[in-house]
């Protein structure tokens, strides 16, 4: 394909994503497929010889589109939003053909800057202290990362690093094996999986610290746990803190947990990675109140941010702490500026698991300027109320009950009674395929959990969607009295 | 910006894409900025209201293009090659539009299934040995990794779980911490250096191989070593073994240290990520014998086989092994297939550092399909012989050397003489910006590496930088003589 038929072909496909995001309502939000369905539609081996595009394009109808589920629609619920806008669409075709690899400054300055500039963007968009910017001569600073999970699993490294260190230096003959298998982090038993997973890469222990009736971790909490800890020998290194937790959008008290974290020398790094967007409407920032305490701060603008995938915004206090943890340096990769006082450029490959990265600071760059920071609070909050008024129906239903506070765009809620009637419920819900929803577990019931996603979703979906389920729901109870009076 | 806007700057930005690849040559290949230039150019805030479409795109010139390390340009020499494809870029449009996020079947069985399916076609353009692929009922199977970092972290990581696994099942009195400060990885000193970050992150010691006159590592050498730290009580688990080193694209003889591995009960796994997609050209393919004894292989398509960044392939022989290294799965995770015996989707999401993931696959599909096979062969082998006709240059000329064999892309050379004379001639080459080149290090000389990376280099663009760097030789040359001149 050359360019000239580059430019016939995107331009057909600009219209077919069009066409597509466009008419996107009229899909099954849920596919009707059996696992392993794709593998019969198309040939076991690559063709020798090209295909043709138009045979591409009319699989992409036949083979792919029957197995998507299809998180832009206005009936989708589920999980938590996957950022999408055109503006991040009309980025990531430039950075496609930019095609830069940004492992260092050298590798493509402007890719290494712009990450830095944007980072402080949003940074100010946030009010994070300025001890989180990197301006011209800060020791803080923002890296991009793919995914939250990358921001956790860095910092935890970062703060085993320097606990190491720490430890040594006060007692030289200790080995690292024997400080390792001492090391102890933190988070709330409601904190996401992807948190236990970073310890378990990092080979160190990781303990779940209890809740409180909202499942938010309380500073109290943590204290009895380290203090039982700290008699057992010990070395409490790690708190992850999370605000908007994954099953119900809690936040951890982080104004009581810093201080904590600071006096007893452990890391304590803010998985914001739904909520975090939010922080840009002054009625929400007060949540964020006591990032001053935390070393590390991440939330994914590719959830609700109207980034596309994938974009997950890390900030660090000190840039020294994480540049130490990975700091390696072949021939290969130097290049002239990299020592350079008064910038970090150069050192970003140390900041990340993965060595190459794409340029996805130009989506950001784009969807900042395209939205303006009022377009970007219009957004959340058009979210916000949609997710108040689905918690509004829901609580004047009476079979129904709300399970957690409505904060954000998510509300869990259940048919009062049994786990296995809520589980019928989402089975009869995920098999008319018209929305879209998981359950959570909170306190041992299974909960159904509703979160605004897609940016085309308007009031008219809430107000469908609900009535969809408590059709449902009536037809559930219905039969489930039937049953019972057949008993009798 | 609606969709209509967006079908109007959508297709302005496939006009804008296609002329900024078909006059990339006209710029110089590398920027002349110094490091903080960005931050000058734009706001120090994200605006409040939108800007104007128009004013990004501006800036796009004003503020990025001076900042760009043009890696697709005919004249970039530099690392090894990023991809860069219109189909790839077609493809990624759609991934855009799609949007989901792969971490479960459920999430979206399409991206999923064709990502199997895809690591399956690849596979056998690879000709790997059966058991690496996933078919019906298959043990292995492929992944999409975003970098080959992650690649070998990950593997590092599985053969770590396995390796405590095995020596608790023969010592229960063992701890894991005890083990783990036993556990000793492999691999070559001339690996990337991601191999050693792995094993830092994984928390357990790595030992450099040396390497013979090739730079490649014998089974001999390992061997040596793994009876020496046996004998010491260390517990060798892991070799990282590399197919096309990041210096000089040596080839370490994979088919003696593989039934060494074997027997001594170690992981192997084989970073080919450069050279990988060489392996489809069955001229090349005989470098890959001995694959049938490693654990896991890797290569970065989107390295060599015009898939754009980013595209990782990595396979394992035992899904189990990576699977079971990472499990986890939290209720809102879990959906009806993903237990199902005859597929392995819904387990994706263990098998990669980030949780969510991108439709990746799409990519594959559409460069295997509007290339096929053929198409790929033939963009391998022109590249090769456009270094082999550098290469010619280079010996034809005496005042130079060839500094390791060429085998695939890359051109070792150096002007004979001192180091700081090549560092001199780096030095000018990088100032005056008509090509662009990165040095290694190979048995303490300053090497200059030349790797045929831009799909749109010819031969024109080889004879071009051969005058280039002959001139500026020259005038080095002669101005180092008439420094010695004087001195006389």
């Amino acid at each position: 394909m050359d360019a000239a038929e580059f430019r016939r072909r995107g331009k057909e496909m600009v219209d077919h994503v069009a066409d597509y995001l466009e008419k996107i309502e009229e899909r099954p939000v849920y596919p009707d497929v059996e696992p392993g369905y794709l593998r019969s539609l198309i040939p076991t081996e690559a063709p020798v010889e090209p295909d043709s595009y138009e045979d591409i394009m009319k699989d992409v109808e036949r083979v792919i589109m029957p197995g998507i589920t299809h998180w832009h629609s206005p009936n989708f619920f589920a999980y938590f939003p996957a950022a999408s806008s055109y503006p991040a669409m009309l980025a990531d075709m430039l950075c496609s053909a930019i095609g830069c690899i940004g492992f260092s400054w050298a590798a493509s300055p402007a890719c290494t800057e712009l990450e830095t500039v944007m980072l402080d963007w949003l940074g100010k968009m946030l009010q994070l202290p300025e001890c989180f910017l990197a301006g011209t001569h800060g020791h803080g600073g923002g890296v991009i990362q793919g995914t939250a999970s990358e921001a956790t699993l860095v910092s935890l490294l970062a703060a085993r690093c320097k606990a190491i260190r720490r430890v040594q230096l006060l007692d030289p003959k200790k080995s690292e094996a024997e400080i390792l298998s001492k090391l102890v982090a933190y988070t709330s038993e409601q904190a996401h999986s992807s948190v236990e997973r970073a310890a378990l890469i990092g080979a160190v222990m990781m303990k779940k610290v209890p809740t409180d009736s909202l499942y938010a971790v309380r500073g109290e909490m943590l204290k009895k746990i380290l203090e039982e800890d700290k008699a057992a020998g010990l070395i409490p290194f790690y708190f992850c803190a999370t605000l908007g937790t994954t099953p119900s959008c809690a936040f951890d008290h982080i104004a009581d947990l810093g201080p904590l974290c600071n006096q007893e020398n452990m890391w304590m790094h803010i998985d914001a990675a739904y909520a975090g967007s939010a922080f840009i409407c002054p009625e929400f920032r007060p949540l964020l109140n006591g990032v001053e305490y935390a070393d590390s701060f991440n939330f994914n603008p590719h959830k609700w941010m109207l980034i596309n995938f994938d974009c997950s915004a890390m900030w660090v206090k000190k840039r020294t702490d994480i540049i130490g943890a990975f700091k390696m340096e072949p021939l290969y990769l130097k290049h002239e500026n990299q020592e350079s006082g008064k910038t970090f450029f150069g050192l970003k490959l140390s900041q990340s698991i993965p060595l190459g990265r794409r340029f996805r600071s130009l989506k950001m760059w784009f969807v900042f300027r395209m939205y303006g920071l009022q377009g970007l609070q219009a957004h959340i909050r058009k979210q916000v109320g949609l997710a108040k008024e689905f918690e509004s129906l829901v609580r004047a239903d009476k079979r129904f009950e709300i399970c957690a506070p409505v904060v954000m765009g998510l509300v869990c809620f259940r048919l009062k009674g049994t786990n296995e009637l809520n589980q019928s419920l989402l089975k009869k819900i995920t098999k008319s395929r018209e929305i879209h929803l998981v359950p959570c577990q909170l306190s041992g019931s299974f909960v159904l959990r509703l979160a605004i996603c897609s940016r085309s979703t308007e009031f008219r979906h809430i107000q469908q969607a609900w009535q969809h389920i408590t059709q449902l729901a009536f037809e559930l109870l219905n039969k489930n009295e039937k049953a019972c009076t057949f008993q009798i």
